[in-house]
């Protein structure tokens, strides 16, 4: 089938790409979630977004041909990114660990591809509860919210089975509620006492340390070299102070779950990211413990918490396409590619 | 035309009713919001469930004569309950104020009807965000967040311009996620230290009352007679206590309404209520100045916090109808009638 036209019954596919400030991940995928391709490299983002966009672009055209040699229906390319993203201009902004501004990621992707192919974007979070949706823990359930813990927190939210996006496209940024405007910790976003600055790796660390300073606990745990993995590490072994600072941020996670719940009514929490899915268990019992005290027994009753299933953020990016593919056909239109001439 | 079966050109109308604990509001309506009808009548709960059903039976019974009579044709009836609603069974559960345990609401008011009508309910707090969507201060917003403040706190969600209902119809419970649930007041719900314990009339009041106590303020207020206007008045007059008491109240929802904007990104926050009218316009002064230190610039920036338009809750609910049957549309059915197999 090599450099033939796909017919009308072959498979379809979609690319997707994840981008991290460490690594672009992407994927070739068909429609149930085969990987017909996995690859990653560097993001190196401190070369500037030139050198990125041209590497986003280079993989996006290398895949384009490994779906042609498939024989497949490529319908087009998800990206998920980090920063404030704008699915419908098409943009990132702010994206802090990139050394982003404003990016006009879709029309610089496009513009650097030998032939037009339609591109949706969404925040990395977004993406990956849609990923969970179509094949993680999200599997079948029409309400569920993803919450990832790693070095932030962020989230995403399916309801009636379609992202949340809100009016400019920042729903679902859990990490920057701030819990204690005055005296928090000054937060990457500008605010004070973000849930992420006590929700996430440096979150706990800096707990850890304030516990320490406070010499309160008996601990086996010392100032040098304190890093997250260590504190999880030492609280499942038992260390009291460990067990005190996995505490203090579960608290602060549960107060956030509450408001989940309260305003949500989802009928899964979807724990992701590599903390949240270090702490999982002791999150998930302290949730179990103090959820029905803060919210009503009908929000809760069938309520599970469980862990994110999806293993590479990529497969989220790429339901981007099965999902505005399903969104158009939901609206009466063809099966795919009318999509483009709003994008490009 | 009466008696005359209406032609396929007429007017298309809806019956709303608000079933409240102490009275019912029912409206005749045009797809244009024009009030052919409106109708109050007292509930008197204490009668009991069949009592009540009878009342609401013969008020669709009478709305469904005189829509005969203007020769309209009537679509259906959108109900607004209190308590825990689940649209799908048509059943409300723990209608406190009612005295109601479990009721079959539209079942139970179907089986008293002389001819067959669709009959559709949701949470009171839901049919008003419904009804300011289509007639009131969210029109042409599609991501928008309804808060009354009475003698309790409730919500509703617009989100992609359709209700979030959550998994079990409990989603924007707002009222009913405990801030403190150790030291908090006991709520009617079971819980200590909800939302709605602070942020409502006798949360109100039950500030004031500590703040009276404590002694720490110049105040006119006594602990005779004092009721939530009573407040009111007195901080728009200038007093100090009353001022304390209502800045208080604002904070608790100042947390409320900051998690909503992480959480959902609505364009605008509607505030409801008779209490929420009252101190409308120092609460969102309050929100105004406390916003900008606990949410993302980019969740704020474009939000408008605005005044409930809707007079009559009744019409929040008649709009249920016309949001069924545009749902209906979208999914490729015809214009009206065909859910009342899968309600009777």
């Amino acid at each position: 089938m090599i450099g033939q036209p796909p017919s009308p019954s072959s498979q379809l596919l979609a690319i997707g790409i994840d981008l991290g400030a460490t690594k672009i991940a992407s994927v070739l995928v068909t429609e149930t979630g085969t990987v017909l391709e996995a690859h990653h490299r560097p993001t190196l983002p401190q070369r500037g977004p030139a050198a990125v966009l041209d590497d986003l672009a280079a993989e996006v055209a290398f895949l384009m041909e490994r779906a042609l040699a498939q024989g497949g229906t490529l319908l087009g390319v998800g990206i998920g990114s980090p920063g404030q993203v704008n699915p419908l201009e098409g943009s990132v902004r702010n994206a802090v660990n990139l050394g982003w501004q404003e990016v006009f990621l879709v029309r610089e992707v496009q513009a650097r591809l030998a032939s037009p192919l339609p591109i949706w974007i969404e925040k990395d979070t977004n993406a990956a509860a849609l990923g969970e949706y179509y094949w993680g823990a999200g599997q079948g359930c029409e309400d569920f919210v993803f919450l990832g813990i790693g070095s932030g927190l962020g989230g995403g939210i399916i309801a009636h089975g379609d992202l949340v996006r809100g009016a400019d496209g920042n729903a679902a940024e859990v990490g920057h509620i701030a819990l204690d405007p005055q005296q928090g910790r000054p937060c990457a976003c500008g605010l004070r006492g973000c849930v992420e600055t006590v929700v996430s790796g440096p979150g706990l660390v800096a707990i850890t340390q304030r516990l320490l300073a406070a010499g309160a606990h008996p601990t086996r745990l010392a100032m040098v070299d304190l890093d997250a993995h260590a504190v999880v590490q030492a609280a499942a072994e038992g260390d009291a102070l460990a067990q005190a600072a996995l505490d203090e941020m579960a608290a602060a996670f549960t107060t956030l779950v509450a408001y989940i719940l309260g305003l949500l009514n989802p009928a899964r929490i979807v724990i992701g990211g590599g903390l949240g899915l270090a702490v999982f268990e002791p999150l998930r019992a302290y949730l179990e413990r103090e959820l029905p005290h803060r919210v009503l027994a009908a929000s809760y009753r069938n309520l599970r918490i469980v862990r994110s299933q999806l293993e590479n953020p990529a497969l989220g990016a790429a339901c981007l396409v099965w999902q505005a593919r399903r969104t158009h056909l939901s609206k009466g239109g063809d099966a795919k590619g009318t999509r483009d001439d709003t994008i490009v």
